[in-house]
């Protein structure tokens, strides 16, 4: 089995959308299994770190160039079926007028978090050629790049809530205690930070996808957080918002977030041609809850790379062995890789699930 | 209707087993739906804060007559159906020679973690009467203040799992990634070091039933950390083992966990009367998947007390209607009380829960 494409036959765009990763996401027939990693550009692998040594997270993400030069190092290293932009969800947050920084040991901070119905009315949309201009550039940059590799390139944005959340706190947070206090205790306030969210959100993939983002991946990584009836009253429509709007460019959108087993369907029906799912529930069983209308994404856990080869093995042959026989499976683990990742863990899991699954 | 029986008639056991809350863990019909919460003894109480102001947590843990006194705070300022022993998961680690410090503004630190075989083979398992004094003295004082208030007391300890998860990270952790690498690299290690856990969890738990505790919680708050499959394999026969230990005394044990809406049966089958669900799953969704065959506690988010009353109280009264007409729902939170939740919403969610539901 060739991997991919010859690379000296330059592949046109019919090829790429016979990619394996693109035929996946619209449930067709595929030679094997797609798979790509959440995170698969970053600390864990040595040829990042060197890139990373002298630069901020920051810089690397503004300096197209770079970025590119990041999205493309796992797409070299290994047999993964899609590259993903090299970015991070929180510039977005910064182009709407909070002033971000990544403090060192500490994660994100955001300066001047939003409390307050003022706070709401300050945050700007602004045409993401104007807020996100470098994200833009570096997948124009990296669409060069990987149509000679016959690789599709994936886009990405945080959803509303994720982003409301980070916006609120301030930064991260185990219990997101003042974002709850503001949607259950203003929800008016609430609304229209969503709608504003939902708006910048959509407009970014949408930009995405007219830069030549093949897919676009739509982050709710804290929508578990919250109960499955603040999620359909208070995050559900504004997801769904943010995918429409996205899908006006054509783009297939993969809907994903973590600790989502109580709700899975409400997540689906906001949109999604994929719903990525975690490893806390069995993919089979998301998959019966989901139905045949999408595709699926997931669900190793990330923890497993960590594991002996053979631990490892027959954990992802487990998530295979959870969606054999049906169309629409893109393999990928429950949440990002972990930065203690031996990287030959992630070449060998990949060669596998190729091998484990070739038709 | 009276919250309690009338105090100056001393109930005698028989009173006490027709409390709310222990007819409530046997499904049997309540005059009204029984409350308590988890964490309803701490820092968001002006009392808990004054006796803790020159004492570490420790001290007040370890000192008989102050966990009493903590213990009892709640249960005279808010119409609470049971008690809960003062105390904390960790202490049954250093009893079995892990060191053990919190630090402020950190959280739990164990000294020694448990990574290697040898780590295991160093634990010891001590009864409890050695290890863990302080807390069956504090049951035993509980006792006698709360017998003559007609109210419950429960004992608790955390699971084999989640002991083990601060054993190996050393204190809490985010990913799990040590305890995870362990458990799948090394399950040799992991089914001893497991072992010896559900028999100290086990031996803890009856010890306290024998020291007059009603009823009993196992807390596996780090469970939902797990995919199904792991949890299948390298959890659920510890806790399983422990609760049947627990349960030789008789008393009803509660089986908690958050994040756990991917395995829910799992967690059922490893034993409980009662199922302690978090706010992450609808509680009518959780009990169809339980079945008739135990009692459910939960779900509210704890973040619903930190919202406006109308607020709270429609979320308390969306949970309350989920239960509605099944024996066997204890009201509580899906996690523990926030330190920063105004007591008045405590109060009023008490009052409430009692009024909304009285036959």
């Amino acid at each position: 089995m060739t991997h991919r494409p010859d690379a000296s036959a330059a592949p046109d765009a019919a090829t790429l959308s016979n990619s394996r990763f693109l035929k996946a996401l619209r449930r067709e027939p595929v030679d094997a299994t797609p798979i790509w990693l959440m995170r698969q550009a970053g600390r864990y692998m040595a040829e990042y770190r060197a890139l990373r040594e002298k630069r901020t997270i920051l810089e690397l993400i503004k300096t197209p160039e770079l970025a590119v030069e990041v999205t493309l190092q796992p797409i070299r290293a290994f047999e993964l079926d899609a590259a993903i932009i090299f970015a991070d969800i929180l510039p977005l947050l910064a182009g709407m007028g909070l002033g971000l920084e990544f403090v060192q040991g500490e994660g994100p901070l955001l300066h001047n978090p939003v409390r307050s119905a003022a706070d709401v009315e300050r945050l700007t949309v602004r045409p993401p050629e104007e807020a996100l201009p470098f994200t833009l550039e570096a997948i124009r940059l990296a669409r060069q790049a990987l149509d000679p590799l016959g690789v599709p390139l994936i886009g990405f944005s945080g959803a509303p809530f994720t982003l409301a959340a980070y916006a609120v706190e301030g930064g991260s947070s185990r219990s997101h205690e003042r974002t709850k206090a503001l949607m259950m205790g203003d929800p008016q306030t609430w609304q229209r930070l969503m709608e504003k969210l939902a708006e910048a959100v959509g407009q970014y993939l949408k930009a995405q996808a007219g830069a030549g983002a093949h897919a676009l991946q739509v982050f709710d990584s804290w929508a578990g957080q919250l109960s499955p009836a603040d999620y359909r009253t208070h995050v559900q429509p504004y997801s769904r918002r943010a995918i429409a709007i996205a899908k006006e460019a054509g783009a297939p959108v993969i809907h994903f977030g973590t600790d989502t087993a109580g709700f899975l369907e409400d997540m689906r029906d906001a949109g999604g041609d994929a719903i990525g799912v975690d490893w806390r529930i069995d993919l089979a069983q998301a998959w019966e809850r989901l139905g045949d209308g999408v595709a699926v994404q997931g669900n190793l856990d990330p923890a497993a790379l960590l594991a002996p080869w053979e631990a490892l093995r027959a954990r992802a042959q487990a998530v295979l062995d959870q969606a054999a026989g049906r169309p629409g499976h893109i393999f990928n683990l429950g949440h990002g890789v972990f930065k203690t990742t031996p990287p030959d863990n992630v070449k060998r899991l990949a060669e596998f699930v190729h091998a484990a699954t070739q038709r």
